[in-house]
């Protein structure tokens, strides 16, 4: 908002203005400078104050974030958020409250960051049923499976050295597990299939099994391992699952390579389509949070005018 | 409409229906059953028919094609169109006709057939300037090089293959030469930039003077061939073109095969983006073309209801 601030005013019409953020701790220091005058930790502040139109929220985790996103909701407030464990866990309720109020709810930056597939699916492929969706949607694991396989090295190994460089958590289970992934399928086959597919329903294994002797038969036989959230839809049942595969050399989503994320949708009419980009990091998640924030604006403003 | 046509209105609560299809000879055998009811081959029943409120228009060329769209845009009625020839030549020109009517103007499928990029563009990467975007966007000249690639063959002889099997034209200059590249570069260049890209300022090089030699010369040093359609923005100033280029063989471009298509684009937030699929072919066209209907009904609607 602070770079591109005024070409979106320019180009979109709409201007953003922060009017508060709500911290734990208003003394701790920050990696970006702000107005202290916008901090606060008190949620009433934000909740109550009738110049909001729109809470962004980026707290993680399940609690207390769920707890504000339906407050915001069933004020009238619209809500965009990158969370993935809430939207994986309360998509229902949440629509339902959004409904209600009349609310927007936006989530494109909780599945695959930057890459705009939310919007995708529901806004450029309606003519299509969806029969399959492929997904490298973590990114730490593609980097540790990356490097285990250019490198030949060991999954302990790598896992040590994307810690000490800050690509992989202290704690690195929701990633090297599958969770992180499981809750992004969730979200994802739920849009696609139109259908709610929760996170219980979803087979998960991880990486941490993988050996190097795995990756190099793989080669031998020309694949490549990967780890895959794939849906699929046959015979009206819905199948969702996190897991090592093998895929062809030869298949786009193998040169998805490094921290990389990549979706790839089957659709009856539109056949095989792919979707490679940044899944995390600052700069791509704020361009899916702006962007989810200018549509809603917008969509405020039509409101308004009504 | 027909497969999917239930799906759509059940879940984008938009009836379409086909009310007159405009044709050159209602005589001549068809590959698609329709009600000859429908058929027509006079203007005047689409325009003047007030029960038609969006016109689809497959004609390709420029001549009359464009004349029906304006004539369609002056008269209120929406327009969606795959014309990537139209559109790179008149967009200016019928953007203000949809603005002065009130009417929308849809091309999503004039570029890249099924891969819904122009919405993306405009609707999920509005908080990104475009730094730039390279783009395979022909696939006759992509499945030539491919099978050069692969098999080592010669550009005459691939072309002779791809003419027998209908993948390239009795006249193959649009595709080999690079101009269908260039109007579709065009369109992609003038809306990342927002800026008017003409044909006129792009350069452009066909592949009928690459050799199998380039091609394993590329290949010791760690690079593939590929008609690249290539724009960016530096210091203000639009560089376009289209022209063979080396790309190393672990770039995400390099995977593209055959007659896929694929876009790759740098925005100063979200990073690299990769969007991958079906460039042409009926199924993919139509999964763009009544996703841009879909739309048009939608804001039809909205414009109705105010």
């Amino acid at each position: 908002l602070e770079e591109n601030g005024k070409m979106i005013r320019d180009h979109e019409g709409v201007e953003i203005e922060v009017k508060k953020i709500l911290v734990r701790d208003t003394s701790r220091k920050r990696n970006v400078e702000v107005d202290r005058s916008l901090l606060t930790d008190n949620p009433e502040d934000v909740f109550k104050n009738d110049e909001i139109d729109i809470i962004a929220e980026f707290m993680g985790g399940e609690m207390p974030a769920f707890d504000y996103i339906r407050t915001a909701l069933e004020q009238g407030k619209s809500v965009v958020t990158a969370n993935k464990e809430v939207i994986a866990k309360h998509l229902d309720e949440l629509e339902l409250e959004a409904q209600k109020s009349g609310a927007g709810l936006y989530f494109e930056a909780s599945v695959a960051g930057g890459i705009p597939i939310i919007k995708t699916l529901r806004r450029s492929l309606q003519a299509n049923h969806v029969l399959e969706i492929m997904g490298i949607i973590n990114g730490t694991t593609n980097y540790i499976l990356t490097r285990m396989s250019e490198q030949g090295r060991s999954f302990d190994d790598v896992l040590a050295e994307a810690q000490r460089l800050g690509y992989a958590e202290p704690d690195p289970a929701a990633d090297v597990e599958g969770y992180d992934a499981r809750y992004k399928l969730s979200i994802l086959s739920s849009i696609c299939f139109r259908n709610r597919v929760t996170v219980d329903n979803i087979y998960c294994e991880g990486i941490t099994k993988i050996f190097p002797a795995d990756i190099q038969y793989a080669g031998e036989l020309g694949f490549g391992i990967k780890l895959l959230a794939i849906a699929k839809k046959q015979d009206g049942k819905i199948e969702a699952r996190v897991h090592p595969t093998f895929i062809p050399l030869s298949h786009p989503l193998s040169a998805v390579r490094d921290s990389y994320n990549a979706i790839y949708i089957k659709g009856d009419m539109v056949g095989n389509l792919m979707f490679y980009g940044r899944g995390a990091g600052d700069l791509p998640t704020a361009s899916a949070v702006v962007s989810d924030i200018i549509t809603a604006s917008q969509n405020e403003g039509a409101h308004q005018a009504r």
